[in-house]
């Protein structure tokens, strides 16, 4: 029996939940488990696979309000819970048709040598770990978890120590479909538990901070075990003197502060084009303000509170700094306010900020919107690459050439033009992470779903003729 | 200035030529200068690459003769060094060819929201080191740069110390063509100067012993940096009792003792159903004892020395340890011969052989064949499975059917069907390493250019519509 961990309600600050991590042992057994269960997951193909999961979806469907009641305790905000919850349907539907187009049957091909044909066969890792981040619990627990069970895999899943209430109700719906409940489990626990799972997994999809995906590297490094890392951002926008102000305002305003910038793709750098920064301060300022926390009621405004407490001391600590080094505080208090336990930051735009300040290099994960002037576009493209992240980024400009221009030079996986934090939305695409970011395969497309396979070939040779012998082979 | 490392003649034993490594500030500086030359590399596009190396391929054929000749005091063995210098030319046009086809020009496509639309981009990586091993020189310090320099790369290679005599004349063809030359270079060196690359390199390329390979994605852990291993093999074949045994002998022998079993990709351990075993092993046994050393002269046989040293003494570990736990030896002497300072091992069909012995669990590198009865496929599969490799391996059985069934159970990247070790003349199946045998994307196909890019998407709002505020946006 391990010790149990308290968990902090991030609307109270109260210690109101206990988790219970597994022991060493019953955490391998449990993995065996799995991997015994995987063999007939494997055996049944993609049809039979699509059929548990669609399953799957209706429980889900089914125990909605239940899942929805533990996230909103579990990260103290209401609406992102429930879309949370509800994307659920959409995302295994979308991931079931893109397995049916990338997963076709393989058939045998010639080869450039006349007598030997080719067969190409996709085999699954066999049991995959997914460590998921607190930030949106639900969804991030199964960005990898889908497609890992459509290639083939068993996959256990540990989310974050910080929100683990959703574990449960979600736990339940699994269990009512038994097919899937042999190669899907998730279990509580911190920081040990994971490390455990990269000895005990095949492979290793680790979404969270820099420091703790470099950790999840190096052990998995020791281990022997390939990895996959989607780890912070520092997410920049360029908006130039030719963009809609406007529309610029509203939908960085959106893409900064979303469940309280409490997300890798929000934007945290804002360069504006000097000719029109002064505009964009003022509107952005007055859209900011008409902005409230979610309380006391959960619907008395958008944003939500801080979930982590470390994450409040790390907020703070930038507005400090930012402060001490004469950044301007436009509006919020310029620290995390404590009420009623809980901490809340409203979302504070600053300005004469430079790159020497934290708030523009590392990353925040906080409502705050830094806003600096760029002068010529090579300055501005040159102060967003100014980063060691590079997930993503948006563009602004008053035509679609213009943006591209700017944004094909964005060192960055997926950039937005004329909108912010598009990925959020849209699945589609494949991108990878520059820099400090992430590491290993996409997480979106049908390429989403082969890396958790490996490619194999069959060199079939088509005639019983004699060998090669040594190097008179035909090349 | 380093100090000087001497370099063994392996068919000799004297220490007749030194490598001088850079000085940590000098390969800094030869970094910055490729990553310098990279963009316009980069920007002249791939058709511009492409005319750079069918340019280097001329320059490279003019010069086959000085290449051979280096390779051969590097290596000890001449038709391998012929066969090495000669696919140069092939596998340019192979690789050129594969990024015309996979490298085109992406174009807006419409998402699943309507009025956004998803751009797909590759973005190279700027600076790939590729650490390559002895074996075969020449042609594994090339397997991965091409393609990368067809991504977009600059390439700096750095070539085992063992066998550092071609890189003088290879330097001079790449010198011919400056586009090349200021994207492409080989530096001399061992494991510090491979060391120094996994910082200073922004993806690493590392063929060699699973050990050192351990080593090295370690560094690039802690340096975060992406890694693809192609590291050892132990690959078995399994021939039934209705293979063509005439066929199987032949291919196997040639796939086991080529350059003198120095290859990745050699058969190491052959397992035959216990019906037709005895007659497996005495046609085995008369072919090999066929064979000659490529001594005195290079032509005189094929088999030629062993070419480091310190594999002389594991070959003559894995025998010695062999014999006595009761292996019979039926051809060869059971050593390595000494003869001129140089290591000659003659091909050794070995058998009562067991898996507590290292010449069925470790990699040999050597031309040993260690033949097993297996009593029932099962049987068979799970004796070829149980090890901790997983990069190749062969069937032998009576129909294409037959084969692919067991085939496909077994654990390794490519399986060859009725002969042995088929990848090393067909280039074009895409496969992934298992178990310790590797890390990372396929060698082979497109997705071995593809694997040097970073994917990149821009999502493009269409209309200059109001950004969606919060939980409205549509999903």
């Amino acid at each position: 029996m391990t010790e149990s961990i308290p968990v902090r309600n991030p609307r109270n600050g109260q210690y109101d939940y206990y988790l219970f991590p597994p022991t060493a042992k019953e955490l391998a057994d449990l993995c065996q488990r799995m991997r015994q269960g995987q063999l007939q997951w494997q055996a049944i193909g993609i049809e039979g696979r699509i059929a548990a999961l669609q399953q799957w979806k209706q429980t889900v469907q089914n125990a909605l309000g239940s899942i929805v009641e533990a996230l909103c305790v579990d990260t103290g905000r209401k609406a992102e819970s429930i879309l949370e919850a509800q994307l659920i349907a959409s995302s295994i539907d979308r991931w079931c048709k893109i397995a049916t187009d990338c997963l076709p049957p393989q058939s045998e091909k010639p080869s450039s040598v006349s007598f030997i044909h080719l067969r190409q066969d996709l085999e699954p890792y066999e049991l995959v770990a997914v460590i998921s981040p607190w930030n949106f619990p639900l969804l991030l627990s199964l960005i990898d978890t889908i497609p890992a069970l459509l290639a083939g895999c068993a996959v256990i899943v540990k989310p974050s120590e910080i929100t683990p209430r959703f574990i449960k109700p979600l736990m339940n719906t699994i269990s009512q479909v038994p097919e899937l409940a042999s190669v899907l489990t998730y279990v509580e626990g911190a920081g040990s538990t994971g490390a455990q799972l990269v000895e005990l997994a095949d492979l290793i999809c680790f979404t969270g901070s820099v420091a703790t995906g470099l950790k999840v590297y190096q052990a998995a490094a020791q281990h022997f075990k390939p990895v996959f890392l989607e780890l912070g951002g520092k997410d920049p926008a360029i908006v130039t003197a030719s963009a809609n102000l406007d529309h610029a305002t509203s939908s960085l305003l959106w893409g900064s502060v979303v469940n309280a910038g409490q997300s890798c793709l929000s934007i945290e750098r804002i360069y504006v084009e000097d000719s029109v920064f002064d505009q964009f301060v003022s509107m952005l300022v007055e859209k900011t303000n008409q902005l409230r926390f979610a309380y006391p009621d959960y619907d008395s405004g958008q944003i939500g509170p801080i979930i982590s407490d470390k994450q409040i001391d790390i907020i703070n600590e930038h507005l400090r700094d930012a402060k001490e080094k004469g950044a301007n505080i436009l509006t919020g208090k310029g620290y995390v306010e404590m009420i009623d336990g809980g901490g809340w930051c409203f979302p504070t735009v600053l300005t004469n900020v430079t790159h020497e300040m934290k708030v523009m290099t590392e990353e925040t994960f906080g409502p705050l919107m830094p806003v600096m002037p760029f002068h010529g576009i090579e300055d501005g493209i040159a102060k967003a690459n100014s980063t060691i992240y590079g997930l993503s980024g948006a563009v602004f400009a008053g035509t679609v050439e213009e943006a591209l221009f700017i944004a094909k030079r964005i060192k960055g996986g997926a950039i937005s033009i004329n909108d912010s934090a598009l990925t959020a939305i849209i699945h589609e695409g494949e991108k990878n992470s520059f820099k400090m970011s992430g590491m290993g395969g996409t997480r979106m497309g049908p390429s989403a779903i082969k890396r958790f396979m490996r490619q194999k070939v069959y060199l079939i040779k088509t005639q019983p003729i004699a060998s090669p012998w040594w190097f008179d082979a035909p090349h």
